[in-house]
């Protein structure tokens, strides 16, 4: 439960807010390469932690990313001409370069130096694994990128997916370190799988309240939730959060595939939700590509499973599935076949999410037990977000990236052994090793 | 006319506001039971007072009326498992009973007593005459249902109509206790009935001026409406308004069949109309209820004139006509058949109140000595607004269910007589009697 | 670039702000006669400087406009039935003439005199060259007519052309007033023309940078934008802007038609654009309106081009290009025909106005040299709202409707000529003279 004022400050984090400054420290995975093709191709629409952008691709290949109303007199920059080294406004000519750097205004006389004195919003980007990160913080230079695992793969090794969430991004990124609504929300009445093995459906199925322990770590928090797999040892699914807006869950089965996921706020009340699935030793096989592009998994929709593409900002990333037709809910998958009766594994998710209300008020809610992941994660951020504003201290991690190259993890022990120390080596990122998850 | 403050008091009725308070001392007709025709069948949205709320009906056939979103994190409750004498949110398993219980918590430790700290928003329901019944007042227990006529009386005496207002309650609820307007809105031009008898008919576009006189009663205002029959006597007909928001309008004929009607905020800017059209001592006829079904009469929409249902609170009573379509209005109409030119007897009125704007300010308005009807009410609704804010005063008759035992009255008195006196048996609901309206 | 406060002062225009009381000094032009074809023919829905009206003609022709909502209680007169010199509102009955006087109240005894208290708001109304011209200000009697040059001229000697543009009135009016934009937004890369000459296609393709002279005058503000001809000589257009949003740019051709438009704000975030084509001493030929009435030149939608009518104020002039389809915008335009992409005339700058926002924020922006003219009109705005709002001054030009008898121009002038002198003939209506432009 917190008060409202609380409440605002984790949630809302427009340019002048004390989370939105928060998040300005770290980089921000805005794009997907693969969404701005060819140099000097289409300009694209961006909304971003409440700030609307335009992203190109220059003659060079260089990403720009732009306030998206001119600096002259604020005509859209999205139907700008991205020619020769720039984007420039159709309205009078304006030209940009990836800087921001206003390189041509040819409706001013030659002579005139006005051109040099106008320097329009530009934000730093840089490509890696595929994704555009763009940094829209404070420090120049930037820090370098957080040093995810996958970062590292080869683009044959992971698949990224994307879609818009229409809710604000704190109450979906507490959705992905709860543990326990897997019992529950993604519980399957006809036999099939909840994303894990045979024997972990069966554990989660046969106790539904796992025991939370949770960690502060120089990065975020770490939690343990523990299930009692027989008499003698439990199942602990180890989770990491990783500041300001990264997940990782525990992954299954022998040399496993992992996900890490961001929740990028387009602003305060819509969500862009980023999922990376990867093994760190090997290609994703066709099968397992196929199944995902299929939507089948968390995090996927499915590529038949979107809206027609608009020009709006993350246009091309609207599911079908939505309120307004209760995301393919029926009592009758409800009876038969999903427990939530939502067909979708992100439906199931999401559904819950965007119900609270685009901002969830955090007034009325009743947390237990199975919340001291998401209590200890939101005194992080608020912690974070009264230190920026109160003592200009750095957000935790922000300047080391070095920190993100954690994993998650997931084991059956013997009951008494503890979790934490007993998974010290696989939440480690080591090259070469992909320690078996459950 | 009046001030701002008062417009805001008579309107407002969210769960903090005085008015919101005095509603909440009555009872409420909040569905039909056959909206929730199963146990263990669908759960149903609602909005009620600007409250959302989820309804759905027990194992055991109890029907509950729970704060829509979960008392644990907020997940939507519309979405879930009705079972076993309670209903189950799909995120975590919690489970409520029709009390608002928290009868299973699945993700806490069997051992927690958290789950009897939990009181979840849960409001009384209670099925009689076809409909449920819902309490959202201070009282425990809650005062007896109000005594109307037509609760007494077999199903097949009565027949119940619904329809979604798109504006606030007070400019609907005003509307029909208007009777002026009778002579106008809903003239017709071909001969057609404005639903009275044709003499009724005869007097009403001869006389358009009726003369009012208003008497505060227990229960609320009795208005008396009178028109020149003849040179030697008049038609009086006799409008009751009951706290807070029931209407009872004249009957037409001998042995008459009547109408009760709610004027039932769903917020401060959506309005349930609830119609109930019942013969005192016989079974409506085959041939009245088709009429009514098919749409013709008073209130009714008429069973092919609604959009397709949602899931949305109420939509299943969305008249197709409606603004954006301007009624089906058409001048062709106007000059030819209806004096208004809206062909449906229910748009007639909706389409003026609508028009209105959402809630109307009623800062500009000039009343007459038609209004005092109008007038008269919203004192009552004013003071009991006040009284109750200022004093603790309980609402009229909350607590009085008895005072609800009156009819509406229609007669032709020779001039000079009193209609007050004169209708006195009339307006007193005599089992095994129903005295002729004109 | 302006304050928060002068932008508000700019640009809000409703009944109660002080910009809002300059327009009000001014004759707008609300309506074209065609729009209200028939005595006693249907009302329409008007929202002029946010405010909701009603317009109707009424037996003898004459055509009133009415606040939209009766002054009783609300209803709306767009339902109204217009009938023997008034519209009678459907709900009770009391009716209206061109006056605003409620000249029958049905619904109240015949000796009442209530109905003479009630004055319901009604604006003045001339109809004039085809347009039905209304006064909202305070003088009592309002002036006349500004004279301008085309109100005198033979019906078969202009053409009136309109639309609905999403955004403030004031960033549409800068949009016309800006003489720059025209070698980009406009310039066409397939030899097509930007609506000049060819001689002036290439002046405009060579010299991107006017230079700007700025002048005020009793009427409001005259510009040049001087471009570079040839060595030896510059061509000049001058462009009239006239209080309070009434526009003039500089003709093309010996002998040519002219333009004169006007932004109609409908309230703060909507404007009508109304835009008339004359030619002074001879009727439009009819491949000049054929041209016009398929959708070509500036301001011209086309008669095919816009979406169907909807009873909504202004319902019938929504164009089909908007912001949700990207006006039609493609890349492929872009590369090949239209610098800008944009496929119409009038969406190169429409979508540019649009795309700033609905009410522009003034406070990011960098004006340069190009800009002198737009900078000097919003001071003329801003000084003659502050001077009504500080000093009761009447706005400029608002009681000197001979003021209005200007023109734009454009020449070719040797190098060293003044812009000004050199067109003081040109800058004049005179009868039976029509002065070359270039």
């Amino acid at each position: 439960m917190l008060t409202p004022e609380d409440n605002e400050l984790l949630t809302r984090i427009g340019p002048d807010t004390p989370m939105g400054a928060v998040l300005r420290h770290y980089w921000q995975p805005a794009l997907l390469s693969s969404e701005l093709p060819d140099p000097d191709g289409a300009p694209l629409r961006l909304r971003l932690l409440g700030e609307d952008l335009v992203a190109f691709r220059d003659t060079s290949g260089r990403v720009g990313l732009l306030a998206a109303n001119c600096s002259h007199r604020g005509a859209p920059l999205c139907y700008g001409r991205n020619e020769e080294e720039g984007l420039r406004c159709v309205y009078h000519g304006w030209k940009y370069d990836v800087h921001g750097k206003c390189v041509d205004m040819p409706n001013e006389p030659p002579a005139s130096n006005f051109k040099d004195k106008v320097q329009h919003t530009a934000y730093l980007c840089i490509e890696r694994a595929g994704v555009v990160w763009t940094y829209l913080g404070p420090f120049s230079p930037p820090p370098p990128l957080p040093h995810l695992e996958w970062i590292d793969l080869p683009p044959d090794h992971y698949l990224i997916a994307k879609r818009v969430q229409y809710c604000n991004w704190v109450q979906a990124l507490e959705g992905d370190i709860d543990q326990s609504h897997v019992s529950f929300a993604h519980r399957r009445l006809d036999g099939g799988s909840t994303g894990g093995r045979r024997e972990v459906d069966r554990i989660r199925a046969a106790d539904t309240h796992p025991r939370f322990e949770v960690l502060d770590t120089d990065y975020g928090v770490v939690i343990g939730a523990g299930r009692e797999a027989d008499a003698a040892s439990s199942y602990w699914r180890v989770t990491q959060f990783l500041m300001p807006f990264w997940t990782m869950t525990g992954p299954y089965g022998e040399n496993p595939t992992r996900q890490s996921r961001a929740w990028l706020p387009m602003d305060d009340d819509m969500t862009v939700t980023f999922a990376v699935t990867f093994h760190p030793l090997r290609p994703l096989t066709d099968n397992e590509v196929a199944r995902m592009r299929a939507g089948s998994g968390a995090g996927y929709v499915g590529e038949g499973n979107f809206l027609p593409p608009t020009s709006e900002p993350a246009g091309a990333w609207r599911p079908k599935a939505r309120r307004e037709n209760d995301y393919f809910w029926t009592r009758e998958l409800q009876r038969t076949r999903f427990y939530s009766g939502f067909p979708d594994f992100w439906t199931q998710d999401a559904a819950m999410q965007e119900g609270m209300g685009r901002v969830y008020d955090r007034g009325k809610e009743h947390l237990g037990t199975s919340d001291l992941g998401i209590i200890r994660v939101r005194q992080r951020l608020l912690q974070a977000a009264k230190a920026l504003r109160d003592r200009r201290a750095t957000p935790p991690a922000a300047d080391h990236p070095e920190l993100y190259q954690v994993r998650a993890a997931a084991v059956l022990l013997p009951n008494g052994v503890p979790w934490f120390e007993a998974t010290d080596e696989q939440r480690r990122v080591i090259p070469g090793v992909n320690q078996a998850g459950v």
